[in-house]
């Protein structure tokens, strides 16, 4: 297909388009005449995946890159993919503190309890502690009970992630999935948590 | 206590302090005498959630009088209390473009089979039917079993959120726990996500 052609398919205006291609984030079209570079289905599939981590998961443009990368490394397996994405998606949100050692215990004791295996270098093991230490620092205490539901939920959430994963034989279709679903599973559980509360705290007025 | 001691209790500077209370985050301290004023543990509590809400909630300051003003209403229930907090919560990560009407019927229908009622002018509505847009648009599909397991997780983590507030007899004491609830909890179930992810995709390598 043609860049225009690309552009209308896509959503994303040819200028843009031209802009991932020199950036890096986006390969080049295949020149097949002086005047006409030609483009295919793979394009249209990265360029969407692009412009979700962009604009979705507001990555800059290296996290990105990094993401690509890992992504198109034929060495690398989901494992690895996994990871980069989600340290990549995390960065924003895990810049500040180093949590305490009390509160990375107690998210080790739900991981022993929910049987996850290996996630101790796991980005997300610091996150869900300082969740802890910043509740703890306002004045709240998240209890055991506390801690093990939200366990379970995401253990819950997480098979669905993988299920989505398990009848795609491409692997760069696997990887558009995932970081998709990582970036966009977020909001959409945060979004699904306040409807429940509400619907909670409506069922059983205070 | 004198602001020095509620200045250490909280670890927030005296300075701060004052900045909360001249832009009205902070109800002044009882002025004892010319050179002292008083402030109690009800300053110390609602420190720690003016903070809260700033530093881990990144709300504006306009955000945090809303949340602050529904909480101090004696009129008003903690159902609107969730409303307003989750409303402000979710500003920033609401901006943006309508959710589609297809999308909205999709997080309904979760919503139905769930058994969550009167959920249908709840702001998590518009961020769950907003992720499915932009995952549709990224080139990924959120199928229905996909989009019922966040619905189960939800509810489970929701359970946990108001199993919080059950035994707190003060007002703003669950008002305190709510909101900090609702802005870590976040952070707290995508942090187990990852982990889960990790463990999950390391359990059954592709």
């Amino acid at each position: 297909m043609t860049i225009s052609e690309l552009a209308e398919l896509s959503g994303i205006p040819a200028a843009t388009i031209k802009y991932y291609v020199r950036d890096g984030l986006l390969p080049a079209g295949e020149r097949v005449s002086a005047k006409k570079t030609e483009y295919s289905d793979a394009h249209l599939h990265r360029l969407r995946l692009v412009r979700a981590m962009l604009e979705v998961g507001k990555l800059s443009v290296s996290s990105v890159l990094e993401v690509l990368s890992a992504l198109d490394d034929p060495a690398r397996d989901i494992v690895y993919t996994f990871e980069v994405a989600q340290r990549s998606l995390a960065r924003g949100a895990v810049a500040g503190a180093e949590p305490s050692p009390e509160s990375l215990a107690r998210i080790d004791a739900v991981a022993e309890r929910v049987g996850w295996v290996d996630c101790g270098g796991n980005i997300g093991r610091g996150m869900a502690a300082r969740a802890i230490d910043a509740a703890e620092a306002a004045g709240v205490h998240f209890d055991d009970d506390f801690l093990n539901a939200y366990g379970d939920a995401a253990d819950r959430v997480a098979e669905a992630d993988l299920a989505a994963l398990r009848d795609l034989r491409d692997r760069t279709r696997v990887a558009e999935v995932m970081v998709v679903g990582t970036v966009l599973g977020d909001p959409l559980a945060a979004g699904f948590r306040r409807m429940a509360q509400q619907h909670r705290s409506t069922a059983s007025p205070r």
